[in-house]
């Protein structure tokens, strides 16, 4: 870790602190529906100060019961009424109206403490005893970590099977997770460096399909021949993955191993559902990107307090586009180190590695997955390299590659890519990768 | 050259030796649109022998007056008086009718004979004095070449201007040739081995535009400012492009040449009108493929007697996509060598490099592109490598690499493409590039 | 209604009714996402018999403790200790290993029992008190009712807010429901007959947006511009709403009504998350067609165990697309009649008018939209016409008509519509409409 | 045709008079590709002045030998030297170099004299002699009209067949044409009245195929099965078409006939080359637009000088999207009538109903010809009804109509569509049908 990272993460940290006091994630019920925020406040004797979600918070207390106001920018005021026992707060807040804010309504709130951060940047292992099938900003998190901290778990495959052979969840993409990035809100970005992908058992799963998506017409109608089950030897010392059992012109058939995550997401933003675990969007989820591998680091914009950040459904390798529906499906042993761009959010899912900078983008086409791969490295070539609109064409047109990760979902995934050789000195080091 | 090529090219031309005699190119005139075919004949005093695109053929001559009939597979004759003067021959057929073949109708018919093939294969130097806006089969061609033959030429820019900096063309892409690969019948696949492209002149002209298809919506309102040209420099010692007169951000961007052409394609087959040199197709056609180098293979499906090939629109470097709308566009000096697979057809243009086979599959939408491009290399790896359409599968579930050679055309271009160091030897030799 | 309706009420009654005894909804728990199952059970003293989803039961019980077992069609057990309690039981299975059927695993289990059918068709008045933001199969059902049933209740509008202007729910489409129709298990088909849509409020909001998939390129840039609230005053006396406060070209503005809903779904299937009332898919959604209005019936394939029929978002006139991203938004009174096709399965929603037969596609793009329309086109002609298809090809080309119902979601729709005109009478009474 | 349209044509009559003396279509040879203008000289003994598109010339003249010279907005200078014989003209011209003005070459040039008008709007009877196969700005007008002129003619069927069965052109559209429009300019708008489509003989033939645009996944498999030809009998008495011989449930199946024009385009521009009839543009083209009918009138945008009108490939009938490939083909007994609208360019092809204003977007993608179909339709509504883009977005949202055209060709058409009873009186006259 290079000295300026830690510099970073002091800083971040010291943000954090700035806030003093205690800090509070509270769930509003919305007529059924959650809404998370921050509430950060400062008691002093009867006296309250703060913020909800930067919105000003003044009020009092008395023996755990507080009433506090908040007052937004076109100045609506909300009042809170709560309780607050140990860590945990219920209440219930009095709103302006969603349609109408002359007219009022009253929300059930509850809420928990973030624990204070413990002494600099640490290394927890975390062993998971169930796992989601949703992108859910709903769900308790498992674990609360802080910017610099670094974890260490373990992922089951995506038919739910862990590294003994053993099902621990019902398939379609079950996720470790999620882990709560204390300090992260909305409009920030979460840097997840992947530190380490290991494989942690000797066979995965796979089909022999072609997925719709890349089937020209003339082979459609042998595609029912397809979707037989193939299972591949993972062979760790030679570093190279085998279809089982194959015969005649795969006989000899090997490729190289590539460990990778297909599934890593935030959990998505207010007024949004759970999402599936095979589904896809700005906030990451099953990009199935072969660049999501040990030494890059993934870039996601934040949505909700916390960030809460999901992985797994690991692939021993892929090919672009997981065409045959099914990668390598394997259980894996996972590094990960995370922080936060505070203030700062991209457009999209963004990829690192030592040598290029990617852009993804998710679309239910790929001619509009490609426009959005675009647009957000046009961003990340004007946030980052100071470049105008004029020189960011320049530079596209000239060095601009193009993958496609992901064929297989609802969703499709394009990559724009630059490698970095072509790229003058990052103009903010906070993005900085190590 | 690896002595299998020359085996090939041998016998290759034992074939056409094979037919002996005469070998003619007919045009017959449809109501104002031309039908292209090879007629081969063997004059035996008053007798005539052959065939008519493999037509049984039969008929007399008397003093240059040729009476003769060919059968096709459904029994229908049809019926040439032809008059041959020296290498040129004009007549009329009279054929079974488009729609009901029990009706009849005469039609203008016109030809030239096929020069007897030199000792040899050749390097032919040719020196273009006009060149072509269409891809077209009825223009004449502009030299004949055989099997195994090397072409040295040069081709002008995108505007039509030459390595002096002179216009020489119309702008739109103008192609030097058609080249008429003596031999090659519909059906065939020509070859075409990149051989050397060289940078003739020290600039290269492109805009700061971003294409349409790669243009996000945040994007698009601010695109009006953009469009503007942009020279570049081509520095040929150190091997890099660099802006002319760029400032800021860019003040000290350079990136690597890598000739290319973007321009290459055999004349669309019958019933086709010409196309622009600025479209694309089956054909291949104005492919902006940065794959299309020195060192790699180009493999295109003959459509026409001769395939009359065509290059032109060279870039001295191109990121994917050509994003930029005009590319480094500039001039070039060529040099190529055919070669013909008789009576093999490609679904779609591939390119073969040392490392990776490639097919290039070209749409209206980049959905339907990558399908097409996928298809084809389902395609090679069924023809050359022996692959069942389920071992296929999993070679492209684990090695399947995607690009996006093309968005700024009418079609736009998806390569799939796969390491040639996962794949099993070559199944039939006569396609291996050298 | 027609006879031939009453009927078809009967026989789906007389159907239920055949499987006498008891019939209980259960879930089990599968690593924390649910799966629901129909129970039907004969109890006989201490003896068991019925099926779970048509797989085999026996069993025996002792004052309220069943021990059941299943068997499946590839033999494999299922065995159930559950413990009734009135209309509720709870206990837990021990399942085959979804990865491995010879591996097993305990879930818990929870279920109620359906009501035993009330005498002939009802008409039932529902007042609603929540309302859900998701397609949900894991929401407890408000209401139950039977085949030939008629449902009159009321809708809010997409932004939650009920026709005296009070705010009820989230924005995003908060939906009525889900109502349980009992006998409906996956296979079947849910028939809902629109009686009848009456406005029951005097205004309408909506936006002067369009939509980003129908912006062509030069109004992008001027798009910012737009998305501003427009007020719509309906007039239900003269049939027709005008924007309020419009001047201009627009003064004297008016469109006629059609009130439709542009939210109607059942709940998605096993092992599919709850799903945004934003969204859509073949269990029909936030189709936004405006086709879907009194006098017509929608057809949508059950995925769950009493199908858990949604419906909300009313618009009280709609253009094609939804293109201004907000309809006319408004609610609604609503009367729909429920109806079953037993075991027999549409491929995507199904609408009916008097005159046309339509089918609607949903995809990422208009193109794999418009393939799913048309392939459900042929589907029911073949289905429900006895058409081959070379027949239903030639039906197509000479009679299909395309529309475009919705641009503003992450789906898109195309409808394709065939004149009930040019058709053969119903092959298959069961789908004829009244 | 109503007073307002007459005062209209005697206005344009009287815009072309103004222009005194002669006027010339003058065609430039650049390097094999055509250019073509207008010259418009007033030859006054030795002096001639006069423009060629639109930049003033002048110069002198002694015995048909002319020497003018133009001067264009950048003041860069064109000089020809020109001979006059009859209505002829050939010599040569020096101009500026399309790459860099500084510098300048030579181009030949050649020439024909545009007839005087006749006097008033005539009813011109015309007989073709051949067909054209492309949409080609090289090819001979066959009859020059005035603006307010009726062509009376006829058109074969795309298969090349004539009303009497016999085959007149090569199939795949060959079409009638080109007619001249004397006035017309690049920039100004086509109009051209359907006024009668009568059917001039008794059958037409088709295909039981469905386009792969059209067919779903589950359909591809067995669409090998289909491609037969069908014929259909055209019932003019009845006034419907049923196919030839059918048996089951097709056995009494039948539709109203509606003739229409599949293609109908003008020249496409400046440096573009001839297009296949198969294929459409912003020219119109191969449309297959089934309302491109009697009573319905087309709007074009003028490329070319003289715009040179083509049609053909009519169809009896044919449903949305062309799905069976080719509709009911059949020749055509085809009246017309020309305008002008001078000095107005419409984005795209538009069609007038007495019911409906209709844009037709085509583009390689659905998506993208919606795009295109809609921008069309709000610049629509901008040019003729006075709207600002906010009140174009709320007549969109409330009463755009979607259909689809043809989804049978390289491109695919969509047609955006408002009913005239919703919009306010046309603001500028010139573009009312009658």
């Amino acid at each position: 870790m290079p000295s300026r990272m830690v510099v970073f993460i002091v800083s971040a940290f010291a943000a954090l602190s700035a806030q003093a006091g205690e800090s509070w994630i509270i769930r509003t019920d919305l007529w059924g529906s959650p809404a998370f925020s921050t509430l950060n406040a400062n008691v002093a004797g009867s006296t309250i100060t703060g913020d909800i979600d930067g919105d000003r918070m003044e009020g009092t207390q008395t023996s755990g019961a507080w009433q506090v106001t908040t007052t937004d920018a076109e100045g609506h005021a909300s009042h809170y009424t709560l309780r607050v026992s140990g860590t945990r707060l219920t209440g219930n807040a009095d709103l302006p109206d969603t349609n109408d804010p002359s007219a009022r309504a009253a929300h059930e709130v509850t809420g928990w403490r973030v624990p204070e951060r413990p002494r600099g940047p640490r290394v927890v292992d975390f062993v998971p005893s169930d796992y989601s099938n949703t992108w859910n900003a709903d769900r308790a998190s498992v674990l609360v970590v802080w910017p610099g901290d670094t974890i260490h778990t373990t992922t089951i495959d995506s038919g739910g099977v862990d590294e003994h052979g053993k099902t621990r969840a019902l398939f379609g993409n079950p996720q470790t997770g999620p882990f709560f990035i204390a300090g992260a809100t909305p409009g920030d970005t979460l840097v997840v460096h992947i530190r380490r992908l290991a494989l942690n058992r000797d066979y995965a799963d796979s089909l022999d399909t072609i997925v719709g998506r890349a089937l020209a017409t003339p082979l459609v109608a042998k595609a029912g021949d397809l979707g037989k089950p193939v299972r591949w030897i993972l062979d760790r010392q030679a570093n190279r993955a085998r279809p089982d059992g194959a015969t005649g012109a795969l006989a000899h058939y090997s490729v190289p191993l590539k460990p990778m995550l297909g599934g890593l997401a935030v959990a998505p933003g207010f007024g949004m559902p759970a999402l599936s675990t095979g589904d896809t969007g700005r906030n990451g989820g099953n990009m199935d990107f072969n660049e999501v591998v040990a030494g890059n680091t993934v870039y996601l914009p934040v949505q909700q307090p916390g960030a809460l950040l999901y992985f797994g459904d690991a692939h021993a390798l892929q090919g672009d586009g997981e065409t045959s529906q099914y990668a390598l499906e394997t259980s894996m042993d996972v590094t990960v180190t995370v922080d936060l761009i505070k203030g700062r959010s991209v457009s999209m899912p963004r990829v690192e590695s030592p040598d290029e900078i990617m852009v993804l983008g998710q679309a239910g086409s790929l001619d509009e997955a490609l426009k959005a791969a675009s647009g957000g490295m046009v961003q990340w070539l004007q946030q980052d390299y100071g470049l105008t609109l004029s020189q960011a064409a320049q530079v596209l047109g000239t060095a601009m590659r193009y993958s496609v990760p992901n064929l297989a979902g609802r969703s499709v995934g394009v990559a724009a890519r630059i490698s970095k050789s072509v790229l003058p000195a990052h103009k903010d080091e906070r993005a900085a990768p190590q």
